[in-house]
């Protein structure tokens, strides 16, 4: 009710495996691992434990033929597609086709041009999609002295000169991302590329850093272009454990509402004018709900300024007074409350909610 | 090198206090207390923190007669400008103006049209600067009802009604937010108003939970506002602690180039391919530069896929090998470094680069 809504670009429609990506698909949420990926079994229990996150696509690195020779055991143990990495040496790519990736990702600034047309002609005889990894760190030498440096022009122009030539070999399953560690350089480069392709776009802050840095790199960059409507898949990159890439991937979607993945909890920052421990509140409410995926809004307010404001748009709501507080649900103020009996009543009423909306499916 | 930049939009120049807000000022950084008003001690206390942070503005809630008056007293003890945030009851305000406050808040929601008259009438003898701070969860019963609900058109329209009822009573000292908990709705009526307005802007996201979420939040509604130029001073809200605020603040700033406070640390998330301890290494160098305010750009990656082209574009860079990497100072490799080495040459070579910017300073 009276929120804005996102228009999403159009893009074509590819299936990694079974999975669509671009057109009307959600926008997919991908991670990466840090095993050997040689390590089959080490390397299955992360992607088993990503998707346990809610993880949809998987990207493993190849950096050597036996990693190659490793992946169609590894995805015999998983459920969500997989994209092999590859840089450099084309003949992993051949190797990663054979045996049987849902995708290969190169990267058109160090493989050459023959050797791409080999890795294209052989996926053409598969059902692999390629991701065009342009990345600010790796481009062309010609285009990079041509730009003076990783603009965004020139990743631009690097992903516009690698489509048009896997398009003339008669390849169309193509997406792209554009990646850069500079937040302003990749949103300027990402809305350059969305006007001159319709292929679905895999979106990403670079090298973003530890968890909170990246998170605010990776919401701010990605976030930037969700809300312009481009972007058909994401990946949140984060220096240490991909296990925490995936939270804070929804939480970018779930923010900008672009998926309705899991609660939306609003609460106030609290001022002078609390007079009930809401952080204690939020905290202990957040810690009972992790995990839930629930599509629910619940609103967890301090006091009378803007608490039923906006306790009426959530399903539950509350608005603190002192010591006590008022319960809204669906913007129908239901009874008072005191402060003793907040958690509880809360857990009561979003654990009714959401076995309702569980028998609406 | 390279960096697309960010053209900001042009506003007026606010002096709040001694501090320019808006036009070419640098977009500022601003909190809220949490402490009761009353208690002038634990306020000036918060305050002191929050400067100690680098917050630039700070802001206390006055709900009653004994927050007002105790506003002259905080801020004979603190040094950035003091804002009262009012609501309902506009004699707090005219209170506020008399103890000598930089700026008030006040929320046309909850103000009837005379009394706002009088509190700006009264501002205008004062060198008091006004926000008019809207908000989705109080605006004016008629606006909403037109809108059917809390819209963009409806914040936009809100924010438009009371700048001209200001504007005829001759008072131009304006700043304007427009605060939703929803962030593609926040965007949309800061980009709706700005167009329609040269006052400078307050951003936030309002409600937008505790840490990681807020961050989330915060950094993809600010994120995307600033990225198209608009916004002149900031607010991150955080269920809890107010000094969590500020190095998100500074974050986002910071991650989109916006101001350079405090190093810029690319990393990569590492994969199959890194032979390094990467996580370690970042997180003992995160903390040991934990409170560098040197705009520094430093990259620690763990492979040759993009490490030797983001070291490249860093001031002091690493490029991980099997158990070794590649040192690079301004984009050329110095030397070959052992992984056991890596942390004291870059604290080393970090400390020397601080030590030369500061001497040229």
């Amino acid at each position: 009710m009276g929120e804005s809504e996102i228009k999403r670009r159009h893009t074509r429609t590819l299936l990694l495996g079974d999975l669509p990506i671009g057109g009307k698909a959600p926008v997919r949420v991908q991670s990466m691992t840090t095993t050997d990926t040689r390590d089959v079994e080490s390397t299955i229990a992360q992607i088993k434990a990503l998707e346990d996150a809610g993880c949809e696509i998987a990207r493993v690195a190849v950096p050597n033929r036996e990693a190659a020779a490793a992946l169609h055991r590894i995805k015999e143990g998983i459920s969500t597609p997989l994209i092999a990495d590859i840089h450099f040496d084309y003949r992993l790519a051949l190797k990663a086709i054979e045996e049987g990736v849902d995708g290969i990702r190169i990267n058109p600034g160090n493989m050459k041009a023959d050797r791409v047309r080999e890795v294209v002609l052989t996926a053409k005889d598969s059902p692999a999609v390629i991701r065009l990894g342009v990345n600010s760190g790796s481009l062309e030498k010609d285009i990079l002295s041509k730009h003076g440096g990783p603009t965004a022009d020139a990743l631009v122009e690097s992903a516009l000169r690698s489509i048009r030539f896997i398009e003339d070999l008669g390849f169309e399953r193509l997406k792209v991302s554009l990646k850069s560690s500079h937040v302003p350089t990749m949103v300027a480069a990402y809305r350059g590329l969305a006007e001159k392709t319709d292929y679905p776009l895999h979106l990403g802050v670079t090298e973003a850093g530890t968890l909170l840095r990246a998170a605010i790199k990776s919401a701010a960059g990605i976030g930037s272009l969700l809300i312009d409507g481009i972007g058909d898949t994401i990946r949140v990159s984060i220096t240490g454990d991909p296990l925490h890439e995936i939270p804070v991937a929804f939480g970018i979607l779930r923010a900008l509402d672009v998926r309705r993945v899991g609660p939306d909890i609003i609460s106030c920052p609290t001022c002078g004018r609390c007079e009930i421990d809401l952080p204690s509140l939020v905290d202990e409410f957040e810690r009972n709900l992790a995990g839930v995926g629930a599509d629910i809004k619940i609103a967890l307010m301090g006091c009378v300024v803007n608490g039923p404001g906006e306790a009426a748009e959530a399903d539950i709501g509350i608005a603190g007074g002192r010591g006590e507080g008022l319960l809204f649900k669906k913007g129908k103020i239901v009874r008072k409350l005191k402060e003793s009996e907040f958690l509880s009543v809360l857990l009561e009423e979003t654990g009714k909610l959401i076995a309702e909306r569980e028998r609406g499916k």
